[in-house]
């Protein structure tokens, strides 16, 4: 299959988060793209192409405006008032606060639009976010026209960026953005398998009230990790969107027995929904040697995940998502990709 | 008039905050009520008496249970995960994630009784809390038995503490514990003044849909200023509460003429309610010369402030809240409070 990339993800670069009470580099690094692309090429998973440029119309209807529109304008607020670093806020509009009325300084506005301490901003990172947006469509494109499967190789990641929020190293939602621009040429419905560590609470949110796109999220417990406040197994749509979202999660020190049981729940799930396409958000952060996640997929789990992935039958936009073992995320996300091939 | 304080706040040290996306030292430093104290000794207010230790009754009638039995465990699960340092959250649910979970993880809990990461936790600070409300209520006690005045030198201070969560370096809202013992011992109604530099935006939600308890702010206006998400002109209650929530939001660089209008606008207000007592939460954040602040209030206003306090001539309890050019809050506190008994 082809593989979408671009190389203007450096750009979001040498951004810290808070951790354990510390400010420390961001574990999304740079190079986590680099080594998922020097995998695809090593393994020859195919071609590897340019993303073209896409304007924000199919982000726009699964993103708020005025989010959108504040996106690009972090980094020129921040410095204007002489800062340097990493942007971040430091305080969040949780309950008992109001959450209808944007301030005006950034660092109300940050934490207005975000939901963690862990989704910095520096110089080069909305040109990234934008470059991520396009690596998305343009693979979404290929499957249209006809392909049995792409790979966007987004960087910086989506699956936790809401409708009016970023969070979770990511700010727009490639996954849900590519969805709805199927949805917009001709798919009738439309699945998002989730298969990162962490729950994709901003998939989750955009679409909980619609029929349209069904998201299946298989990840840790919500009781125990990250995001910690959306992803329980209660939680199943609402309105026209009631049963078209469904949650997995698991508990710390999962491993591919019990992991792999949710999938084939989860596939059989999708199958009954009758997708017309199946957008993956693939995180490969369930690998066992993950710096920050608990569960305990090995290396040759991962091409089992793509084969049985492969086993709907249903046309396939992979979408990169988390992982954090740098050294590993390449052979782990090249590895899902030949298992759909069938060469794992 | 007496002063109740407490040497136990002296635990609460060393923790360290957020701030423009790097950690640095707490603000809210031990030294802030020491000056307080030495400064207090040093015009003559009166005694300096030590609180009596009080139980959480009063507490649990304006804070959830959860929250109230989460903090004195925050310590000890920081550490049983092998950390040390100050504690603090880095993520929180926000409009789009549940608020209904307490998750089981401390980082999650962090987040869940949280609304920002300026609300550090060490060994101490538990101890701190506790003294801090003892202070509260014996003071509130003096009042009670037929002193016309009392101040509680709390630290840590409390206004932006809500029902179940922690932040702007409070933790237990003080000043509306005092309100409740007020209730629960005879007053018919109670106000409570804040006139600290920042929106008491827990104290306003504690009291939002209560008639019997009004909640006057004056303060920077969120839209430039934290807690940047409560603290507007239209949040004049709900429910049996409508009409007894009042904000003065005012801008950057508010000086004494606007301010003291709306004092004075406020002290209308307040005596038309006609309250039997009135807590004033005693932030002198206001100053010029305060170094997370943009009012430009000058020490010779303090006294101004106090005295047109006095002139309600009901009987009133001072609770300390914050203030952070550290040589000069003992100045300015005690102006207000000498200014209340007419010395200037
Ligand atoms: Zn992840
Ligand atoms: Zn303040």
């Amino acid at each position: 299959m082809k593989t979408v990339f671009s190389p203007r993800h450096l750009g979001h670069a040498d951004q810290v988060e808070l951790v354990a009470g510390a400010i420390v580099p961001g574990f999304e690094l740079p190079s986590r793209a680099e080594y998922v692309v020097d995998r695809i090429k090593t393994v020859g998973l195919g071609p590897v192409l340019p993303p073209a440029v896409h304007d924000l119309s199919t982000a726009h209807k699964v993103h708020r405006k005025d989010y959108l529109d504040f996106l690009p304008t972090i980094w020129d607020r921040w410095t204007a008032e002489g800062r340097s670093g990493t942007a971040l806020p430091f305080t969040w509009p949780t309950r008992g606060l109001r959450g209808d009325a944007p301030p005006e300084f950034i660092d109300g506005l940050l934490g207005y639009y975000s939901f963690d301490a862990g989704c910095g901003v520096v110089e080069g990172t909305w040109d990234a976010i934008k470059s991520s947006h396009d690596v998305a469509l343009t693979a979404a494109g290929l499957v249209q026209a006809g392909d049995r499967a792409a790979f966007a190789l987004c960087r910086p990641p989506g699956h936790h960026a809401g409708a009016g929020f970023m969070g979770g190293y990511c700010y727009i939602n490639n996954a849900a953005v590519a969805a709805q621009w199927f949805r917009d040429n001709g798919a009738r419905r439309v699945s998002i398998l989730d298969v990162d560590y962490h729950h994709g609470n901003g998939t989750q949110e955009i679409f909980y009230s619609r029929a349209d796109v069904q998201v299946i999220n298989l990840h840790a417990d919500p009781m125990q990790e990250y995001p910690y406040f959306l992803g329980h197994a209660d939680e199943r749509g609402a309105g026209a969107g009631e049963g078209y979202n469904l949650n997995y999660p698991m508990r710390f020190g999962t491993s591919w027995e019990t992991w792999s049981a949710s999938l084939d729940d989860a596939c059989d799930r999708l199958l009954a929904y009758q997708p017309d396409v199946v957008v993956v958000s693939l995180g490969v952060d369930t690998f066992e040697k993950d710096p920050i996640s608990k569960f305990k997929l090995k290396t040759e789990d991962f091409p089992k995940i793509g084969a049985r992935i492969a086993r709907l039958d249903l046309p396939t936009l992979f979408v990169m998502e988390g992982g954090y073992a740098v050294a590993e995320i390449g052979v782990n996300a090249a590895g899902v990709l030949t298992g759909f091939e069938g060469r794992s």
